[in-house]
């Protein structure tokens, strides 16, 4: 039986691993090989899209340190897409050098937390991504902005749907091939998601945090708006799962749990992701936030 | 701006506040005083429906001790119901004469569950419920029977959503003024609950816990599908928030968040109810599951 409530969501998404890189960039650092070995329980479980480095600088980043040589030791498997986060043209310079199929650039929808953040106006952050898309058009390499506090500011509070819209279509003209809409800090809403998606169009990725514990459910708002690219990471690493009230990514395993039990294809089996996050979890050294991880699946029998 | 996704919510619901009971009930016993001072931050936040107390074996469950003591002395605060959860005919004659305005016994919707927890089959279970059903109906109070593993049993798995629909009337034949489905072990999903649904009608409660993560979902896919009665948990409280899966309830003000933004009404101020959380947070010593407590609702300002 399938109902009427369910009828509208999509076959298949494509879910975009980010453990690699936002899972792991406030954790110890961890080795290439260490995320290497990450990397290859992430392709075993069948994650198909990843974000496995962020090309910044290794002094302000120490956990992203070694992004080529992690791009080098992982190769080009088969159908997967890697993706590496830039911070500017000169990361995005080493990404293409490195190989990288696919880079993602971050603008803030939020002006004042562009400024706390990079220092830049939004136009003149605008004018940055334009940059890197231009680079990258030359190497072939599609360039996905990631849109942060789509959802709302911690500085000034809802950012007008409009607003967002606006800025997607700029980085669009700027020479962007996709948009990704961020919930930087766990104020996207299900309304939020509506509201936003009414006017971008629902071919958008999200990007969503469990800062507020809606991470999970604003997914399933993306599903039934009709969205089909997610970011989540393995164990929903992200943010600091010691402090009270942890700020992980969606985590990747309760995505699949959930689309498995909706009849969504992810093309990911639930006992490998959940094999990776136990593995993360080992290396980083502390439980991740991850419920679905340490529980298993509703399949799981007493 | 009110998109399509959300026209079918209902304009506002009743959340019976469970955590002086399902919350308390695994934590080291708290003084009937702190509980008292506990439910009236509580009342103070807006809430109307509260589990307040069970009816148990002290020897059994010690953190429920003084359930008697506890009815007396939060005294009959006008407009609020007070629920007290009753195992069998002996602790419904205490709850009664204590002067409670609801009871609520509980069922399994798993043969294997029902049998694990009082060693009896749904049909004696059945009947049992008759019986207090019968004797509350003398002093003029309601029953709900909640039906644990409504959503998925730990043993069997997925039970039919018609299995589920027959003791609901079973129940209500037995006397039962009103029924909840509760998701014991986090089995929950969007699907499940609106199978269920289909079946059962949307006038039922909805009793959810974040054994998955998924409670605050489920809880939204309930309010697509109808539903207009909610158990919910202050700081998330119930089962071991300690243990890797925390198995809490939904948290009250998560769920407030939630419906605030949804334009849902609750009654329920959620700054105070956050209050109240930070309180019980101090009362077991240890943080509670829910993160909005610790972050605060999307309109809070860095």
């Amino acid at each position: 039986m399938r109902s009427l409530l369910l009828v509208n969501l999509p076959d298949r998404i494509v879910i975009r691993e980010v453990g690699a890189r936002d899972g792991l960039q406030g954790e110890a650092a961890l080795s290439v090989d260490q995320r290497l070995e990450l990397l290859d329980a992430l392709l075993t479980a069948g994650l198909t899209h990843l974000e496995i480095a962020a090309f910044v600088s290794p002094k302000a980043v120490p956990a992203m340190a070694g992004a080529a040589e992690l791009v080098a030791g992982l190769g080009a498997p088969e159908g997967v897409v890697r993706t590496a986060l830039v911070p500017n043209l000169r990361g995005a310079e080493m990404a293409l050098a490195a190989g990288i199929d696919e880079l993602t650039v971050t603008i803030s929808a939020s002006a004042a937390y562009n400024q706390r953040n990079v220092h830049m106006t939004i136009e003149e952050s605008v004018a940055a991504v334009a940059e890197v898309c231009s680079l990258a058009a030359g190497a072939g390499v599609p360039v996905d902005a990631v849109v942060s506090c789509a959802f709302g500011s911690p500085y000034e509070g809802d950012i007008a749907p409009a607003a967002v819209a606006l800025l997607a279509e700029q980085l669009r003209a700027s020479g962007a091939a996709a948009i990704t809409l961020a919930d930087t800090t766990g104020m996207a809403t299900p309304r939020r998601i509506a509201d936003v998606l009414a006017l971008t169009g629902a071919a958008v990725g999200l990007h969503l945090h469990e800062t507020r514990g809606t991470g999970l459910l604003n997914l399933y708002a993306g599903l039934q708006a009709g969205v089909v690219r997610f970011d989540t990471s393995v164990g929903g690493l992200g943010g600091s799962p010691f402090a009270a009230g942890a700020a992980g990514n969606v985590a990747t395993e309760e995505a699949v749990a959930l689309c498995d039990d909706l009849g969504v294809s992810t093309g990911i089996a639930i006992d490998r992701i959940i094999e990776a996050a136990m593995l993360v979890e080992q290396m980083v050294g502390h439980p991740v936030p991850s419920r679905v991880a340490h529980v298993g699946p509703r399949s799981r029998r007493t």
